[in-house]
């Protein structure tokens, strides 16, 4: 399948790609948009006037997540056609919009947030920061995908600026002090869309996957570590994450990453019944953080324990509902080595190991001014995808 | 000021509380009311045609919580003035439904929910029973109030029956086993409903709580104690909570609650300045807890160590914004003695010392065909107000 849109051809942004996003349009009207090479096709005028038009109408995903996974395959089957067929290019061509001038907006409103804790790496590296001498994982990790509920009105879109948070922390000598965060961190993840709803009291199985999750976009937790550190016993992180977490803008299909399904890790003990997979559903997609503009890491989303079908059965498996819009995210993304860590957490060491800048600074924790863009890619039928990337800046919060 | 609504005058629901409500009428609509002794007041019927008609149209609470303070004021003033004045009486008494009659929807949509734990007692009895040998008070506990975010998809309106949930647990041979709950347990608590909006990045100083705060509503934290006490290292309570959450139909209009503000305990150390409030902000409500029909526990909220106040401030104090429909809970309500405490877990001592209860039977934990209800009175102009009760029924688990 090859594309009449100039330059998407061998792309990241390809014809099989066709993430989905909600751009405003200079009247201020709301549009679903697909990205294509270097343009956003506004999905919303493009498909009015025929019967698929319903599920794009207002502007934004929620009404196309809800509708489910037939509909989720008509609409891109649609699309792919007309960005394949050179007949309708003249029509379309109007509809095409330099992604560099489109502005783009959260694509749907998020239900409820789920943050897992995924990866091995990044958990016992953790464990080995803040528990020294102890286990790195908890008698758990191994038997559950450790989740917890975050903040779902403070996620917002790509791009937007993230002010620096303040709270309480206790200092080096047992005090507690309270000022803004001095040790802001990123954590680089990959989030799930829910899109079909779930009875409550329903689990999900394992093989469900498909039926329920629409989606996949970058996120960038930002955590605050000294708020967290003094925070979290014993009732698990607040504050320290519910300030921001950004949301790419642009979510990637399941149905574009059919090239990236991967065996999953070896898992040892074997996983009770509700989430033994087999070894199945892992997911090639790799990533890359770069901080004011230098590569700092490449975190390895394939190297997950967990898959992402078993953090959406162990979320069900007590009865609780999905709702459209539900996200959860992976936890801080991290491989095996220090070139694939996904936090500056790990990176640094808790900030005893700064990272050196081309321009001659050093950074253990973020200050303000830093820019941080999370990518990545994946296999896919025409060469590697490009996922929409996240990226947020640091401000100084306000005088109190 | 008295109400020609016969019987209501002198109840727990009198002209002075009126609790809001969201009906379903007969023919599928729904409608905004308020509780007037034994009767429900379609108040989006009785407003029709008023310029306050705009805010309960829609007959939920969503765009009258959003409209702010001026506008809860105009409509409880009006409908007071509807209520006492007999002119109104003719026009009005075919809105009036029996309360027994009325099928009660969840009245707005749950944003955010958040649970705080805030009773000093509860956090002692469950330190004492979870880390016995160590402190009872984690050494945040008196610094700040501790509070994690839950899962608003599972909030449900009192007396939708509870599904039992199930899920991993450790075994008392330390090994991992699958299926249902065995400690399932309640929470009684009190729970804030936000109106207002704030700004992301902007706390909400502890004096702002009357301009974002509509009212209060009780709330049945159920608590599955065999899944939580596995899961919650390090990140918090997760399964063991979000399988459902149930929310009293009736809010109580901060308003209504002038007469029961009362001083907040002392507390040592002094709270940091965000957090200072001079030992105001207490809120004298009692609490009832009946586990089929019998009184087991009368909860005193006026013992809670951290406010109201206290909790948004500190919920907002890194910044996270608030949005209309946020819904945050106090956690347990625990007086200092065995009669006051608002848990089995601290009632049964984790189910060592069983109640005993009428019919023979004893209870470490709730068993299938269990009904609790959690009611509470408090302080009001004419006489106690009752503040509306929630209620739910535990029902076994469908086989998987």
């Amino acid at each position: 399948m090859t594309t009449w849109v100039d330059g998407a051809a061998g792309s990241g942004f390809d014809v099989d790609h066709l993430p989905y996003g909600s751009t405003v349009r200079p009247d201020g009207s709301a549009a679903v948009a697909v990205r294509i090479g270097e343009y956003a096709l506004d999905v919303t005028a493009a498909l009015h006037g025929t019967e698929l038009a319903v599920h794009v109408a207002s502007g934004t995903l929620d009404r196309f997540l809800a509708a489910g996974r037939p509909a989720w395959r008509s609409v891109r089957d649609h699309l792919t056609g007309l960005l394949s067929d050179e007949q309708h290019r003249a029509r379309l061509e109007p509809l095409l919009k330099p992604v560099a001038e489109v502005r783009l907006q959260l694509p749907f409103a998020v239900a409820d947030y789920v943050d897992f804790y995924a990866s091995e790496f990044h958990a016992a590296n953790v464990g080995r920061i803040f528990r020294p001498g102890g286990d790195p994982l908890t008698p758990n990790w191994k038997h559950l995908p450790i989740g917890y509920h975050g903040r779902a009105g403070t996620i917002v879109v790509s791009g937007t600026e993230v002010v620096r948070p303040a709270g309480q922390a206790r200092a080096a000598d047992d005090s507690v002090v309270f000022g803004p965060s001095r040790r802001l961190d990123i954590e680089a993840e990959v989030a799930f869309v829910v899109g079909r709803p779930s009875t409550l009291g329903v689990p999900v199985a394992l093989t469900a996957f498909p039926d329920y999750v629409f989606g996949v976009a970058l996120l960038n937790d930002w955590s605050a570590r000294d708020i967290q550190a003094w925070e979290y016993v014993p009732l698990g992180p607040f504050l320290g994450k519910s300030f921001a977490t950004s949301l790419a803008a642009w979510i990637t299909p399941m149905d574009a990453l059919a090239h990236a399904i991967v065996p999953a890790p070896e898992r040892d003990p074997r996983p009770l019944p509700y989430l033994d997979d087999g070894g199945t559903g892992g997911l090639d997609l790799q990533l890359e953080v770069r901080l004011n503009g230098n590569l700092i890491s490449r975190p390895p989303f394939a190297a997950m324990y967990w898959t992402p079908p078993q953090m959406l059965a162990h979320l069900t498996v007590n009865g609780a509902g999905l709702r459209t819009g539900d996200l959860y995210a992976s936890g801080t993304v991290s491989g095996p080595d220090r070139d694939g860590f996904g936090s500056l957490l790990e990176l640094t060491r808790n900030g005893s190991e700064p990272i050196g800048l081309p321009d001659g600074t050093e950074r253990g924790y973020l200050e303000d001014g830093d820019e941080v863009v999370i990518s990545a890619t994946a296999p896919g039928a025409n060469g590697r995808l490009t996922l929409g990337e996240v990226t947020g800046r640091i401000v100084a919060r306000r005088a109190d």
